[in-house]
């Protein structure tokens, strides 16, 4: 393939020259000359590159897309809207990372795509601390943060989309409050992401305002490498449930892949879901529409958000000096065969999950 | 962010003298030039952007991934290994793009690529129809094929890396058999991509060796946007099977989402697998081993044949006249509960599945 220099070299100009063939400033060059170029372009078969054209602006039609893991298949679907956008909306082109919330490979992320001429990133991190962005963002890169919030009282140096997590989790809890239920665990992963915060707080609100009893149920991964991870946890954490003095009766879990492990766990124990124990999910995840039980779960407007990020990324790159903006949106809640009404007889209930162990 | 034309402009030289300084070929140069061009560096703060280098080789560490769907947890998979080997094994970067599909979508897609400096590509298509591809792989664009393979008789022009899908249902088709089941379905969509068809051969020749009765039920897809159709037509074609006179008492199906909505369409037909009918997945998927029944399936060697795709697109991008080749790998039978012995008394087991109509 024959690049700018090619042409230059054939057609006996310099690059800057080329440069100004390729960009529309020919005006007020001599004729013999652009024709000089044309030639020299039509001969060696040159096609306008937009790594050449990217020397004027610095800025390719290209940003990134940093994920935790692709393997999640919520993450695969948000990757699938965002590149749909990107594309329909405005000719954008997507590189994308598995970053598994490493602030170093983020980073490095970061720099790979500048380094590619791409100066626009969305990042699917939802770590708290985000000072390893300030330094591209200081640099010029136009950074989207998914599924986080702004700190209070600090400048925002980003925008930041996401689901409203806090009201997600109301949703969940007052649907398990209005079957009756009266102890609830909320099971999680450790390590508060910011949309694990929002969720816990929305979780424990909704409880203290039905003056409901709650749990927390948290362990640790192994890894974050993919999704297995938060099956297997929500698996292995069904245990401490049955066994927890408060004697819960129903879980909100913080995504779909912890509620079907939890409800495989419960399953494993000779306990079902939801006749011993409702379970919610989160992300309407679409296999959990076809297993039994259907997962009651919360759905994202995950194309909307998709396309709220799209445009200021690209709104930002192109209209500099564009304000800076915190968008939430609203979930909405799924009901299915998951969750049901809270026994009559809580004790019996409870007793019946108490001995199986 | 500044440019090589920037540097070019304040260290009064040319941008071919600033390239060779950046590409290393400084040694014929004045010291003077060489140290301006150096300083001018050095203020404007310039970073040698790989877009500048592409220039010298026309070509960026950046190769593309097409996939139909990243909605799709299979190929969400598929795009975590292939990235994460192209990023630890040579430092390249993955440009992605969801083409559903469609060659006009691939095909524009691959001229993208082009036009960003990118000069090779996994697809994810297994259509089987490749025309579209040639004009870029004439022009020079390296492209490896995943899932597919070469048509017999004509000259390959791209790398095929699958696993060998008729070994595939071969393993799937012996389980059924050795477990005693004497009719047994093939439950596909319509259209048939390089890999259903080799599927579905493995499955006729292994029934063909045993004697045993074989029906193809398939379907028509709605549209390909995503995975969840799948899921729904494996539902729905659950009262086909139902119906089919020659009252198969297996299924293998082509995916693990369409054999989950099978297994969703028996239930609401008041049947079970794997009492009433057994079924076999294909892909193993995470959630397959946490649902009830769990479901047997066939795993391919994803990380191995992503690390080979990625080793061909680089090594061709980077040793000019590496020949081609075809890459199969073995699957994995996994035997889980959604297959089971087929019932002793064919006769009744049949009758119960036709009353239930």
């Amino acid at each position: 393939m024959s690049t700018i220099i090619d042409v230059a070299r054939l057609a006996g100009v310099s690059i800057t020259t080329v440069s100004n063939v390729l960009n529309g400033r020919a005006d007020r060059m001599k004729k013999d000359t652009l024709s000089r170029v044309e030639r020299a372009m039509a001969e060696l078969g040159f096609q306008p590159n937009r790594a050449a054209r990217q020397l004027k602006t610095g800025q390719a039609e290209l940003f990134g897309l940093l994920v935790p893991s692709l393997a999640n298949p919520s993450y695969g679907m948000l990757a699938r809207e965002i590149e749909a956008a990107a594309r329909a909306t405005y000719g954008y082109r997507v590189i994308v990372a598995n970053t598994y919330r490493d602030p170093e490979q983020e980073r490095a992320f970061l720099d790979d795509l500048w380094s590619h001429g791409a100066r626009g990133a969305i990042v699917v991190s939802s770590l708290a601390d985000e000072r390893h962005f300030e330094e591209p963002i200081a640099r010029g890169m136009v950074v989207v943060s998914y599924d986080s919030h702004a700190k209070r009282g600090a400048l925002p140096i980003l925008d930041y989309v996401s689901v409203d997590n806090a009201a997600a989790a109301d949703l969940a809890t007052e649907h398990l409050i209005a079957l009756g239920h009266r102890t609830i665990a909320f099971v999680t992963p450790s390590g508060w992401t910011f949309s694990r915060a929002a969720k816990r707080q929305g979780f424990l609100d909704a409880a203290a305002k039905h003056g409901v009893e709650t749990v927390i149920i948290e362990g640790a991964t192994a890894s974050i490498y993919s999704d297995a991870e938060m099956a297997e946890l929500g698996q292995a954490l069904a245990g401490e449930i049955i066994q927890h003095p408060a004697k819960p009766t129903a879980a909100v879990t913080i995504n779909d892949m912890m509620a079907i492990g939890l409800i495989a766990g419960l399953r494993e124990a000779g306990l079902a879901a939801p006749d011993d124990m409702s379970v919610v999910g989160f992300d309407a995840l679409t296999l959990g529409a076809y297993i039994a039980p259907a997962l009651t779960t919360i759905r994202t407007p995950l194309t909307a958000m998709a396309q709220t990020m799209v445009n200021r990324i690209v709104t930002r790159l192109e209209v500099p000096g564009t304000p800076l903006g915190e968008f939430r949106f609203a979930p909405e809640l799924l009901i299915r065969g998951s969750t049901s009404a809270a026994p009559r007889d809580h004790g019996a209930a409870q007793a019946r999950v108490q001995q199986q162990i």
